[in-house]
């Protein structure tokens, strides 16, 4: 046990060291493919597990390439870089027991930030030399979670005598910014499934503390538009021109008018505006990132309807062409009770201070694709948080965790394993 | 002559009295018929003249069934009532001399204003008494208009032995708002004509001045606008409205950024705006009262295409309907040169002040659609300008006349029919 | 018993046909006062109880004089008009017990709503022939309110043996639009009140059912908005306007650009604009009538704030002046639960079905200016409701309510009285 | 003669291989300056003849050093290139004949801009190796216009017993933009002039043509806008922002509505606009490049004047700050008849086809500051056009003259010299 406590410390120390944006993690996946192929899992990789029409908000050909690069020269396992080359770096571990039972699946995600870490002194990255190398960061925790996925792949191996049923580990790409797990939902990986667990580790609940069922999640839309005009003189040929700024600062006052939604919150945000190319020039070219949120699926999509409506109508005024392209989306979701007990259970057994449920707003998750799909097939779902000591918030540069939280998770997951697969 | 001078005051007075709006103007057209034909010209009148189709910001079936009961109350002339009663109130005089030569045609218009006379007693009008007797006023000299085309239709007839070819005398409605001309045009009276002449007096011309071709009109759009939406209560359900307010709103201030054109002057304005019905409700109606100007018609027509659009696009943006009524048109024209030279030099031998031509900005009117009709045919058009005192500028409540003027814009008239008609 | 019964449906119906809007209860007022003294209550009318500069929305001097000429004509009683002809139509009805207790204050309100009553067969004012005389309606049941008070007054005087301590009733003019109760607490009506209670009839809740505490109004603030530029002539000279429509356009919609709050909601509209006297004129006027609305005052004043600085910087950019006229407000309130708690034991006693408290949102109410003031002075305050079978919502032409709640009403208030007299 | 007419081929070849952006001419200004002294001229560098708080758009203090270092590098001369070193690259080579006379100035500018030259085989810079060996071109012809200032200056020198009075040659920087005239009037350079001359190549007049008095110039004010407003989390806490973005967008949509004005043509432009830091971010940042026109400088003051309030009244919307920083402005100009009839009878004398003024507009030019600062003071002042055949337009990356042109320059201005000093 102490073995796997240190292995767990030296996988996140290794992840932090290498942090891979959303859809870019090759090194990443390489590695755990690596490893969970040598415990003795059937992997599927790549767009096996996901369904590229749906990859949201996925870096371009030329971004993607250039990370392969940076990934051979940093440590990718070479044997599984051609199934991640183009991006697409899901991986589902599965183990069939061989015993009749239901089929268990667990959520990791594995993507960090573009955020610089710092390199103050007491940052224990620094302090114990396992900073970032890179300009991006594991701000968010994804490090520990990848840690504790490869930590319950390898307890649950072990003691797969204790299993029955199909027990599956899915490695997801890219939850920042809500862009990989519908791809995953949409190739099959949530076929099936009885019970789903996804985790968390920090957000807030202290050391010690568990919540079975997180329901808070925001329903969320992400949206790059682009609005296309003609340009022209401003002073010689005025009327030539075809005004993408207008259309766009039109555009941007109007999202910001969608009503309030009368059944729970809305948010909508134009976060930013980038327009024209000269100051004579009746600009021909306008970008914008907005996001919507609503308290449900329904209410966000109604929002997004109307801002489809407002780009349209915009566009449309000032003679220009529009685009608007879905770089991420998240649902809302209600986390299953039954499952949520069992997990509640399974963490006091293991000396966690337990809570059922919390219905506090607590941003968007992808992972709320999975819970539905689940429950739709009649599966029970869950979104549990594991409470950890944070050294700052969650996307600081100063984000750290408590390291020793991450066995607690690996013992709480796989009880849970062992309860849920003798139902 | 000295008769007629009398007469022509007795006519302006009389109609000066009884002012009627466009496509109003029954009482006015039946005594206009009757006089006509009682001189022996061969009249058409009602929609013989005017196409119903393209009689813009005509008033609707009850307003003009209201005037009709007034007008029957205050001295039409029973005979024709009939022909006018659904507003359609133009009148084409007709004189075949029996020998060959051109069509020549002279416009004059017979509308009033919804302006209120001024009771002052300086006012001839007044002192004289002869006040408008309704809220309506001929505050643009119309009725002198109406009165000269009398007086040039009484002194042809008389003197029709020194005329060849063919007269035609056009009294047309609606030309304030730019609204009749039109109908007329579409119904074929212009057609076949040589030579046409449409006059105004006034407009800041001094007595005894004269101007052969005025070129100066802008082209012009008027529309109403509606916009149809969803009310809903703004508490307790905004998000089931659709806010035809803001989608005015929108359209209003997005009208103003019609780019400006470098081929010449623009104009747009949004002179009404009214929306809605009760502080907390979502509005779902709004109208607008909406005009374009354009140094050319090609230019005003650039302009009303990119309002259009803007309506259209505001309207999507909120998910409203709408709707753009026409309500009045005028285009822009360029008189001939040839017959201005005649006016001019028949002007001028009637003792007048002359000058060939003005290209000085000077509002919109609808006789340009004439104009360009006839020139379009091979024919020659001119607009010109009897020059006379005013007591106040057009469109005031203290605007009057010098009526001594009228008998030279007569005289100049007939005699540019004795020129013309040898040519 | 009975009788009086009987005659809270004789009240009522003699209100009901009179409605008045609010500040021009003047028959109301009248009769009030008079029934009020002849009972033998000390009395306090007009600006003695409301202090003229909290007055919101009141209507301009011509309309409340026209409106005192219908009311002579109309049933007023004489003696009184003086006091209330200039609309400060407040009274407050005091009965010293002569015995130490309490101070124990009642609220109920007066006023009518601009609405036109049905004529439908199946209406019973219509059947029972007391519909409305006038194009207004008690379509909110304030009809009833004052025939309750009135009925209150009448039970609290015949039993004055059983009270101790100081009783008032106050009769609010002004309810509709939240513009009255104010000027009636900055005048000190609230002052050294110990408990108060102000109660509704209907608002969805069925017959025979009581809620003690309603603690859902939303802070709310209404505002007329007036931007006033300068015209003039779109066409010659646009460049010397200031455009007030502009002004009021962009202040539309950016009210409704006004942030979502993260404490509660929020709501803001703009129910009505008008703009503008003429298709060709750039427009001087503009007016808008909008309200803002907060889960808590905190939240509403908040939202006021941002509106106020759109409005001032929407007249900014277009060089127009504005003006802010505040035409009604009301506060958020949280009921005191001990006074709640003896009116929910006292509906009990009744034989109502009670409930101790409501957090439904349910509009706005100016009652809230009394309620914060008395907990301020350490008193308490609620308020009930008490259930009716309606035969249409609230503001509509066919409202009408089951005459026979009003008794109960009247029973559960006098014996609260009794209640809270000995406490 | 033929050996000066080389020389100008060499020095504009030289300047158009390393041309220097506004305010940066540093290497040109010292090579100028250098040649100046050795021709004998009394010169005047840097602040001497700039006034530092009137240079506008002028580059960062990073820039200028980083420039510095370029120019260090590439042929400035070092004895001048402290007066240069931050920027201020103005000279005036002054010429005391020491007989009785007026004082005639001729300025000629020295910027280029930032447009990378084509690498076309067929352009002559290409072909007769003398590209630009920056990012930077001489794509307007001011390389030209340096070289034949230098010619002038060595004419004028040979010729020196032709001529008496005071002879200046001034060399400007940052005329792209019209950023740097209104410096050097301030400095005093216009001070006691005369007679003044600024002279341009191309402008589509063809080789062989000339004219002596161009008006057509648009005044203009170029503006760079900043609004500062207050991040926040748009999900969690959107009350808190301060949205700049919201301010820019409406600021860039009113800015279009800015009135169109009846006494000549109006300009205005958005030409960039650039906001926020992250899609859920509420944009704490925003910033405009905007522009003006007018016909005249009133007109152009008075749009001015409303983008002002327009950009004042967004920010106050959205309780932002604002900075207006002006970078560029332009007055309008009318050329003195006298000195224009000089430089045509000159120019004829020279073989040139010669016209004596065009209005048609032409852009924008900040010599109109000397032009009219000369004027105020009683002298005389014209901008000419020397015909030259181009290769591609002005500021196109293939733009290129016939150097052939630049010697009849020379021979027209120094003639101009001849003739008005013996006025």
């Amino acid at each position: 046990m102490e073995q796997l406590e240190a292995q767990l410390v030296r996988w996140r120390r290794d992840f932090h060291q290498y942090p891979e944006l959303g859809f870019l993690e090759m090194r990443t996946a390489t590695i755990v493919a690596d490893m969970l192929e040598t415990l003795g899992y059937t992997i599927q990789i790549g767009n096996e597990v996901m369904a590229p029409d749906y990859c949201m908000g996925k870096p371009g050909a030329e971004e993607t390439h250039r990370h392969l690069e940076w990934a051979k020269e940093n440590g990718a396992v070479p044997k599984y870089l051609d199934a991640v080359s183009e991006g697409f770096t899901g991986i589902v571990a599965t183990l069939e027991t061989g015993r009749e039972g239901p089929i268990i699946a667990y959520r990791v995600d594995m993507d960090a930030l573009p955020i610089t870490e710092t390199s103050a002194e007491g940052h224990v990255p620094v302090a114990e030399d396992f900073r970032s190398t890179t300009s991006n960061m594991h701000a968010c925790g994804h490090d520990a979670h990848t840690a504790i996925g490869l930590g319950l792949a390898t307890k649950i191996m072990r003691q797969k005598d204790q299993l029955s049923g199909v027990i599956k580990i899915i490695f997801q790409p890219a939850e920042e910014g809500t862009r990989g797990a519908r791809s995953m939902v949409e190739a099959g990986v949530a076929d099936g499934v009885d019970y789903f667990i996804a985790s968390h580790i920090g957000m807030d609940v202290p050391d010690g503390h568990f919540i079975a069922a997180n329901n808070g999640f925001l329903a969320t839309s992400k949206m790059d538009v682009t609005f296309t005009g003609i340009a022209s003189h401003a002073g010689s040929r005025p009327e030539e021109g075809r005004n993408a700024l207008l259309a766009a600062a039109n555009a941007a006052t109007n999202l910001y008018t969608v009503p309030r939604h009368s059944d729970g919150a809305t948010r909508i945000n134009v976060g930013e505006l980038h327009a024209g190319s000269g100051r004579n020039i009746i600009a021909d070219h306008a970008v914008m990132k907005i996001e919507t949120r609503g308290e449900t699926s329904e209410i966000n999509n109604h929002v997004k309807g109307q801002a489809q409506a407002i780009i349209e109508g915009a566009a449309k005024m000032h003679g220009a062409e529009y685009d608007i392209e879905l770089v991420g989306e998240g649902e809302s979701a209600e986390c299953s009770s039954e499952i949520a007990q069992v997990l509640k259970e399974t963490a006091e057994a293991e000396g966690l201070h337990s809570v059922m449920k919390s219905d506090a707003s607590s941003g968007s998750e992808d992972a709320t694709f999975f819970i539905n799909a689940v429950q739709q097939n009649g599966g029970q779902a869950t979104y549990c948080i594991f409470g950890t000591e944070l050294a700052a918030g969650h996307h600081n540069e100063a984000f750290d965790i408590n390291e020793g939280s991450m066995i607690s998770a690996v013992e709480v997951l796989y009880r849970s394993a062992v309860e849920l697969s003798g139902q």
